[in-house]
């Protein structure tokens, strides 16, 4: 690691005569692999991006020039170039370097990112900025095929191709697709661009093979149909002028070609194609498992898992193949988490009936709106997070119209080492405020999965929310039951206070009521809310509790407090849930601790609210 | 109108010669004109899409085939075709015909429709189902150009390229893009289609006007390159087959394709090109004047409109041409509403700060995010309704890293004949449960212009919200001023009772208060609170009403009980705001007279809650 550990900055590494750069991607793929190994994380797009990061910080002039990494998890390399070598060790721990750029972390991440496809709108925003300011800049988007399939992506290259006086450069790492099915039209075209790289050969023959006469021919269309004939790239239909493809791994055509684009005025792109976990022969061969690890001994590879508890995903996922077979109408849609949501059974199962859509949220949702008016049942499963991405579809498409979608809704709730782009703190909020809606929480495996048929059989739009990870281990039964609509349950009975817990909160809520002598109820839906359970609940109780793994602000807990409002019951309340603010990769444990949200902080707010032995709540004058 | 009457359902019109089908649209096209002069609507794209309305009803078997019409504002002859001539005089009103599709209103009306850019996700989902379900039938999606702009639209389209064995046709409904200027890549692209029909002169070239041994090399390099070196359509390459462009009014040629099509497998792509306004010479000049009308003289044409109140939208435009004349920092983003939004003016005086960026609202606010990171300031134009499609850039992109964009929410609360569509009633729920968020809701024109102000200053995201339409017509102060972060005002002094009023709901609170001797404060910002307002109207106040003309879930109501509860405040409350349901097209102030939401509802409301003679409220056993 000699070379690397002389690069504390770009501007070092622009010292380094080019002989040397190769080396220095040698040692820094090391780096990697060790470093990932300790501490998990992502590593083959980051074993992909190994020359890309070196040519990118070598030929541009970085901080000065902007580069804004597309999803942004292949940026260990650049954050090891750029001053973060030393910090590695803490990646996506509590306090540590994060696993995405992070405005906050340096000052060569121009630009958070986390969700795919935002990069293309920032660099674009980033250029015309400098171009409005008369500065003298580039912007770089560095985005991969997967990215490009997000009706974003093609929003900002529309927008682009239009704004034809930017330094703006996009990069398309394109990752060799021959490895896995392209799931859209797009990434089909880009595997024929790749393959024939018919580009440089028919402009080669327009341009000087052709027979004298013909060429002549091919110029007159080339005036009428403004070179149309010589076969151009859609990049180059939207404005852009299109250079590629090129290996990703050479250096020796990476910087050239780099070096002449800096040249170039107006939008630029970069065709770079690249192998997922390059270099490393196990991440070559399986780049999907070494997409995200955990720790792993890097000489024998990542081992088979011992078989620990189930993860909600792995519930979602037994569930959607059990009720496949119950029912040939279920239809299973994803936008492009196969692996994440649990759907690799299903796939094989019944590959007539599942969808990966690509990248595309917004399609998603509707997409099985269209399935839904047919008669068929659609289930989406989505991260709590990027259903954030479908928001207007799932209120336009499916809630108005009262359509028969299922939302399975993963990783509600705090993340862990993702961090705060991937928290999906806010789905009760923006869900329960849209008439139609049903929306549940699931306190455990077995009720996620009685949940899930709930949903699934209730004709209209519903949505399912689980957490992340392991559930506490409940018993799973088989058969396929569900819930009535709108009832909830009492876990434990007490007195003086009861504590209204949803989802992942039930649990730790138990625990600590029955430390305080408390009732607790799980509250099992966010809406409809049981409002008789309220009703009952209030009428024997001085001190109503709410707790919700989710935000504060809107949610489930103030659709308590809206219950009370109607029924026109006032009673103390204390609703416990995230605060109004942006939390940390950290592990999810600690992070919910962090913000009392396990037994001990649950009852310790309470006690301090309603047992401190001050007054017990500010009286007013009535 | 003589052949009109005659026709009540598509079969009917399926049982015409073709020799009718001209003189019937000649019948439509007047029927339209004359409807819609009497009622208003949309009247530009109606008149353009007279001939294809006839063209899809004669050649396939609606309803049994599906038509989804992108947007929906162009679909006035499909209802008259479909049954509802006789009702088009309800047009948009309380009770009567929808001006988009409804799914509740004719089985004809296959996919509800009014944001842009969802038809292709629908279409492919019926005709996915349709294969799924051994169903024999046609799912067609009719979108318009600048519905293609968006993502969602290429996110179908990614999609639908590799379902190769689908029955869906896309047609392309191409207005002249001559009459107005073309705003992205893909616009252009069809622009260089139409003009040049290259296409079908390169493919005759290729097959019979080359000489043989050049033919040989095409043929040859089609082997290789799999059909590139004929130039193919942007569309060829997502997986479609393209037939066009043909004249969308000349049924001689619509008829004979479409019935070619039908014959076809996989999916189709039909580019036709239309007219807006097409044979009414006045809406032909003026497109984009008669593309949403009052009711006027067809004869006369639109006249000049008295001036009247100033609306929020040109209180909004104002603003920012003076916003941008004290700061050359300002930048104006619109995705596509130059003229909902008021920005007519700003692009005129400052062209090179002003981006129309297309529908396009993802990209809309990461551009945005991307010129904030570079020290410019700016701010995005946008529907409440339409900002539900850039939730998650909002809170990924803006708010997470605590970015400097003003968001201006035009239309938000009811908007009247547009519908449940477009109600921007859920913007206080979804906005205030995202960290580091200022949301402000606008009670006059000239807060509302100080609201924007102050938005505009402070450096980080915040949203102004006001209602469509014009104000309580209060006077406009030139200054540029802002408000204090987080304080509300006393509007009136009372007593026992709080009214708690947001925005538009302050102007009739005031007047309930009134009539109550009740207390009135407008708080001005959902978010921050004025907490210290809050717990001051509780120490000398019985009773808390809030009201909002925004979803009572999750909204400006609960955010008070939230506060109240965070303080350890029991108040009895009262929250008015909108329901729990879609509320449908009619007049906004019968729209909201009908919900409560005017002076009289509101004091009575509160009476019946805290005046009634009963129990004032339901006192529990603490």
């Amino acid at each position: 690691m000699k070379l690397l550990e002389t690069i504390n900055s770009p501007a070092e590494l622009r010292k380094l005569p080019r002989t040397q750069l190769t080396p220095l991607a040698h040692e820094l793929r090391h780096f990697l692999l060790d470093s990932v190994s300790k501490t998990g994380g992502h590593l083959s797009s980051n074993l992909g991006t190994v020359e890309l990061t070196i040519a990118l910080h070598y030929v541009f002039n970085t901080p000065h020039d902007r580069i804004v990494w597309d999803v942004g998890h292949q940026t260990y390399s650049h954050k090891i170039l750029t001053g973060r070598r030393e910090q590695m060790h803490t990646l996506r721990q509590f306090g540590g370097v994060s696993g995405f750029p992070r405005r906050v972390e340096s000052e060569y991440d121009t630009f958070g990112t986390a969700h795919s496809s935002t990069s293309i709108s920032a660099a674009l925003g980033m250029a015309q900025a400098a171009k409005i300011k008369g500065e003298q800049r580039h912007a770089i988007a560095v985005i991969g095929d997967g990215s490009m399939t997000a009706g974003m992506a093609f929003e900002a290259m529309n927008n682009a191709g239009v704004q034809e006086d930017v330094n703006l450069l996009v990069v398309l790492n394109d990752n060799d697709m021959s490895i896995s099915p392209p799931v859209g039209a797009l990434n089909r075209y880009l595997a024929r661009l790749m393959s024939g790289q018919f580009y440089a050969a028919a402009k080669n023959v327009g341009k000087s093979v052709l027979p004298g006469p013909v060429l002549e021919l091919a110029k007159r269309f080339e005036e009428h149909a403004k070179g149309m004939v010589v076969p151009a790239t859609m990049f180059e239909e939207f404005g852009f002028n299109y250079i590629g493809p090129i290996d990703g791994h050479d250096l020796e055509s990476l910087i050239p070609t780099l070096e002449n684009i800096k040249k170039l005025k107006g939008p630029q792109f970069l065709h770079v194609v690249t192998k997922k976990g390059q270099g490393y022969k196990l991440a070559e061969a399986e780049p999907i498992l070494y997409h995200g690890t955990g720790k792993f001994n890097p000489t024998e590879g990542i081992q088979p898992a011992k078989a620990g508890k189930m993860t909600y995903t792995e519930v979602f996922g037994n569930w959607l193949c059990d009720m496949a077979a119950a029912d040939k109408r279920l239809v299973g849609i994803t936008p492009a988490m196969r692996e994440g949501s649990g759907m690799v059974g299903f796939e094989q199962q019944y590959p007539d009936r599942y969808f990966d859509v690509g990248i595309a949220e917004q399609h998603s949702v509707t997409f099985g709106a269209g399935l839904a008016t047919e008669g068929l049942k659609p289930v989406v499963a989505i991260y709590s997070t990027f259903l954030q991405r479908a928001y207007d579809q799932l209120i336009h498409d499916v809630a108005l119209q009262n359509l028969d979608v299922t939302f399975a809704l993963d990783r509600a709730g705090l993340v862990g080492a993702d961090g705060a782009t991937h928290a999906g703190n806010y789905d009760i909020s923006y869900l329960r405020c849209i008439p139609n809606m049903v929306v549940m929480a699931a306190s455990d495996e077995n009720e996620c999965r009685r949940m899930l048929t709930t949903a699934y059989r209730y004709e209209g739009p519903a949505a399912v929310r689980y957490p992340r990870g392991a559930g506490i281990g409940a018993e799973i039964l088989k058969e396929l039951t569900s819930i009535e609509i709108g009832k909830g349950e009492i876990k434990r009975e007490g007195k003086e206070i009861a504590i209204l817990a949803f989802g992942s909160m039930v649990a730790p809520s138990v625990t600590a009521g029955a430390e305080l002598g408390a009732t607790v109820a799980n509250m099992r839906f966010v809406k409809p809310l049981d409002v008789e359970l309220v009703k009952r609940l209030a009428a024997d109780h001085d001190y109503f509790v709410t707790v919700e793994e989710g935000c504060v602000m809107g949610g489930a807990g103030a659709a308590v407090a809206e219950a009370l409002a109607a029924e026109g019951i006032v009673k103390p309340i204390l609703m416990l849930g995230l605060p109004d603010k942006f939390i940390d990769h950290g592990d999810p444990a600690a992070l919910l601790a962090g913000v009392g949200l396990d037994a001990k902080g649950i009852a310790a707010s309470i006690r301090q609210r309603f047992m401190s032995g001050e007054p017990r709540l500010v009286v007013n004058n009535t």
